[in-house]
């Protein structure tokens, strides 16, 4: 098969630098047996040091030391953990795990497309988190829910398709240290709910060991009404003996059936999803029941909070959809078993450029969480715009939720490092499709390639992390690099500029949610207001309004519920606030989403500046690619502008201070 | 084949009084050769009076005179013209032409149906439009484009049906008068464009036949593109050779093997739509080059003035979507050539429930025009909401454009009358699917009744229609004629009072069209917006804005032109007024508009009480059936009033006088 398809990060170049040649003439492989990770690590070393040094590493011979020595040891740390360390003529990499080993070669080869020389390198790496996994959101007829880089690569028309794109998947994921991977789509319809039934379980053996292979545990979203739908029950209350026995059956064979099967995803009880609510139990009861049935297999039932109601009047000021998640589970915290871990979205609303983050985290103190983010383009640009999430996503693992004297920020609660637990980690839905460069937007593979990365190590600063995606993907040239820099570290902010001002959120055309509609959800059952009247908008989420705020730990709610206090960036998802109101800058709030949209458009026309700049340094189709996406950026940030500003001079009859046009 | 589809108005009941049955005894058709028609006609009478009054008509024995005589004699007239003479014992139906005995028999039977008395009657009915058309958006996959009562009964999955149904709709149609039905849509894409090819002709034949034997004639819409698309070509302009050649080809086939094809709908460059604007050429010289090839075969073509600029920029205050049938059509009057009518939309925008009527009809001095409505109730409630539309298209009719001293209202123009020409008339887009009561709310037939009787006698008013309708449907019950009387003659206020007010149209969902969005379509490219600000709303198309209201004769445009003498109901339509303006009621702007939304919720509430009040009077599943869209309509106008008046409310921030609920 002629891989016509990007390589992304793994586009191994002749490298400018031999000297580091030397480390790759010999190999020994010690303490690991017959293993399909460590041949798979080696085939990568092989082919990379191939394209890289024109060499072919030897196997040790009996007299020699090996100038590349993989060694099997017992370091401290969680599956994943590895040593580098160069001496003398050799380069050991020692773990004692063979993800260890996978992780090692590729943090090798690395720094090898980075440039970098591996001479006196003596570092030890370890997983932050322990799982760090890809949702995909997957249909089995082939479309992706919220996919803008094409169609499914795992499925075709109902069928379940493996071929050289799926190894090569597997080997990006490796590659950036990712353990873990739900296929299908957690909105479990028609086919997929046969994922679980003999018509799949071939397929699914066969992706599941593919993936086994490149150390990742294959997960399945789970029809939770699935002993009515496959089963032929009329109900499926978790406290329902024949429902419980119809799992237990239907477990053993799914477990039997697929090797490498680390378990499920389950969204209950949301946006028209069935779940235990309909039988008047708890979403304990619902998740616990199945995690008892699944535990004997080691497996997992991983749980996703995104539970409220999405059938609201929007005349009712008093429901608050931010505080659903919170609400819906917080009570039962301590009852979930042990392997059941709450998936938590970033934000208690659903992806948008600015939320707050989910009160849940800090909220609950005896229960497993996991963070789930989106890197998906849903609300944040459809992979047409640029936006490189890292920089937010550095924001939420940095947020402290004082639930603790100290190691309470988000990425120790979900590192394990705060409640000492086990099943706990990060998950992304996913922005792959079956486009040939993978992500539709050739820039939108740095969140793809960022996401991993800083799931394995959170401490990794988004800067650093674009360096190395840029080095890897385009190479070293310092023109590129500083470019590339220049255009995606403020992108999240840029695109902010434009959109939905200061953490409000949406604004966006109903169910596509790519493009301007200031009042797409203000008059809909979906909980996503802004409540703009002629004098002011906001959602008062303080102590006088929905009470949302006092949800978080001190001083958090405290600082949250006054306008004074609460972060300007989120002012408008906490307060309802005046046109006039002087923010910190000294500017009124109108004229501060006047001059934020207006200086929105003029950054897109700068990025377009940006990269014309980088014509034939590039890849000509990686050039092309996103210089026409960035013409649609464009005209989509001019839409933004001009409807924003138009609708709220139009409301608030305040014109701007500097006299730009306004419709 | 059973019949489990409604009868509608042709269900023919026993009757009370049988002094009538005595007309029916015997029975002479004179002067008429074979023919299908006269057959049909007979058949029919046999149906009701054998229903009626158990009675089966006897052919005239020799020595007879018979009780009914059908009698060919040459009285003045168009097609379809018919007297109905009572005299000694006998009952006499002359005509001209066998479509005139179609329609006199059926006058008979709706008489009868409505309990009156043939005796001493002495009466002559002349279709006053000589095309009476309906015309349906069907698409052949089987969905009909705006469709809300099912999918199409013409077309399922890319083939032609024909069976019993198709036959009672031709009766149906015949009943009312209509003579001429378009099958297809005309947004003609896929299959729809071989409809003129070898695969469907004889299944188009065989249809055409069945509706040529009900005194209809069939007409298709055409893809201006074909000769790109079938035929190979790469060009579709009228002016090539290839081109006019192809078509000549095409056409003397497809009038070879179509029998009774009166010709084609086109509809070219709008929307989307292939036309003679993408070579440069005028719609004329489209419309002609066609006309002149079928010509020859007795063939016209009817083209669509709905052309405009479908990608306008809402920030233009300048382009007015409603000058644009007005501007691509006026320049081009009288060239069009003699067989060729332009079918022009009612209003100028499209199908809203409250729009002026457009100002070709009375710009146009030299050229066939059709009058084009909408029974599909597209921006009228979805038939889930009730709207009468007859007393609409009754003020379409008595619209006077003042083109002429007299006989220039569009009742004129369109009947012939006004210009003397021999193509005009009348079509609709019509309402009916597969439901097995055709038009999904079993009130929504009075549209399509309705629509018939008025296209064949513009002279009946709403009321009178509606009596019919009522009586042929229900019966002749006093409580359920006026119950329904009182329902249904406002509905079309009680629908405009709780959607977007005074002419302005629009504030729909968009795409869907049913439902309240007050922004949905105002920063859009469609040309349909409302400008509403802090301080008012409309658009000013007097002569200080768009000029449209200029394009009228006068006195129309004088009295379009000033807020002071525009006729209210239109004011926002042609003015940008204050909200605090005074309406003559003394009311202001806003005021009426809070008033006008609740009292549209109200009127809906009163609605389901008189409907309830007729519950056992008339058959159960029509009663559910609107009682279920009953309750629909009050969500639906309740959503409305709240969306409206908070729009209003929260942009001007003038409180209701009344203190009512506003959010």
């Amino acid at each position: 098969m002629e891989k016509n398809w990007s390589q992304l990060w793994l586009n191994y170049r002749k490298s400018e630098d031999s000297s580091q040649k030397k480390y790759f003439e010999s190999l020994e492989v010690r303490g690991f047996g017959e293993s399909k990770i460590i041949a798979n690590a080696v085939a990568e070393l092989e082919l990379a040091t191939k394209a890289m040094f024109g060499v072919t590493i030897q196997q040790k011979k009996p007299d020699q030391t090996a100038t590349l020595c993989i060694e099997k040891v017992d370091p401290e740390g969680k599956d994943g953990t590895y040593e580098l360390i160069q001496k003398g003529h050799q380069l050991s990499l020692q773990a004692a795990t063979e993800r260890g080993v996978l992780y090692g070669v590729f943090h090798i080869l690395r720094l090898l497309s980075m440039g970098k020389r591996l001479d006196s390198i003596r570092l030890k790496k370890e997983p932050q988190n322990p799982l760090r996994m890809y949702n995909h959101w997957d249909n089995m007829t082939g479309d992706i829910e919220r996919g803008y880089s094409g169609n499914s690569f795992f499925f075709v028309n109902n069928e379940i398709v493996i071929d050289e794109r799926t190894r090569d998947y597997a080997r990006f994921m490796a590659s950036i240290g990712m353990n873990g991977i739900v296929i299908n789509n957690v909105n479990v319809k028609q086919c997929a709910s046969l994922l679980i039934t003999d018509r799949y379980f071939d397929k699914v053996a066969e992706l599941s060991r593919l993936f086994g292979e490149y150390g990742l545990t294959l997960y399945l979203s789970l029809n939770y009404a699935s002993p009515i739908e496959i089963g032929g029950l009329d109900s499926a209350d978790p406290f329902d003996q024949r429902v419980i026995g119809w799992w237990e059956t239907k477990m053993e064979e799914i477990f039997r059936r697929i090797p490498n099967l680390g378990g499920f995803l389950v969204k209950a009880d949301s946006e028209g999803r069935p779940g235990p609510f309909t039988y008047g139990r708890t979403q304990a009861d619902g998740a616990n029941m199945l995690a008892d049935i699944v535990k004997p297999y080691g497996g997992i039932i991983i749980w996703r909070c995104f539970v409220y109601n999405c059938t609201q009047d929007w005349r009712d000021y008093k429901t608050d959809r931010a505080r659903a998640g919170y609400d819906n589970f917080i009570e039962m915290d301590g009852d979930y078993h042990e392997n059941v871990i709450l998936q938590i979205k970033n934000g208690p609303m659903d992806f948008q450029i600015r939320e707050p983050i989910s009160p849940l985290f800090g909220g609950l103190q005896k229960t497993n969480q996991m963070l789930e983010v989106q890197i998906a383009q849903e609300y944040t640009g459809h992979q047409i715009d640029i936006c490189y999430l890292i920089p937010m996503f550095k924001e939420i693992l940095e947020f402290d939720t004082y639930m603790r004297e100290k190691n309470s920020k988000v990425k120790d609660i979900i590192s394990g490092r705060t409640l000492g637990n086990r099943y706990t980690g990060i998950a992304a839905v996913i922005n792959t499709g079956n486009d040939l460069n993978w992500t539709g937007n050739v820039l939108a593979a740095a969140n793809l390639y960022g996401f991993g990365r800083l799931a394995f190590d959170m401490e990794l600063s988004a800067e650093e992390i674009l360096e190395e995606w840029v080095a890897l993907t385009f190479g070293t040239e310092e023109r590129v690099m500083q470019t590339i820099k220049e255009m995606l570290l403020p992108s999240r902010e840029i695109y902010e500029k434009y959109t939905s001002p200061l953490g409000i959120g949406w604004m966006v055309t109903p169910n596509v949610h790519y493009g301007c509609s200031v009042d797409g959800y203000e008059y809909s059952r979906w909980g996503t207001y802004h409540r703009a009247d002629h004098f002011g908008m906001g959602v008062d989420r303080s102590h006088n309004g929905t009470g949302y705020a006092l949800l978080y730990n001190e001083p958090n709610a405290s600082m949250y519920d006054k306008p004074e206090t609460c972060p300007e960036e989120l002012l408008l998802f906490f307060h309802h606030i005046a046109y006039d109101y002087r923010l910190k800058s000294g500017k009124t709030l109108i004229q501060h989403i006047y001059d934020t949209h207006f200086e929105g458009v003029e950054a897109v026309e700068k990025l377009i500046t940006a990269w014309e700049s980088l014509k034939g340094l590039i890849p000509e189709a990686d050039y092309e690619n996103a210089r026409e996406r960035l013409d649609r950026q464009l005209y989509n940030a001019r839409e933004w502008r001009d409807q924003v500003n138009s609708y709220f001079y139009r409301k608030s009859a305040i014109p701007d201070e500097k006299g730009r046009a306004i419709y």
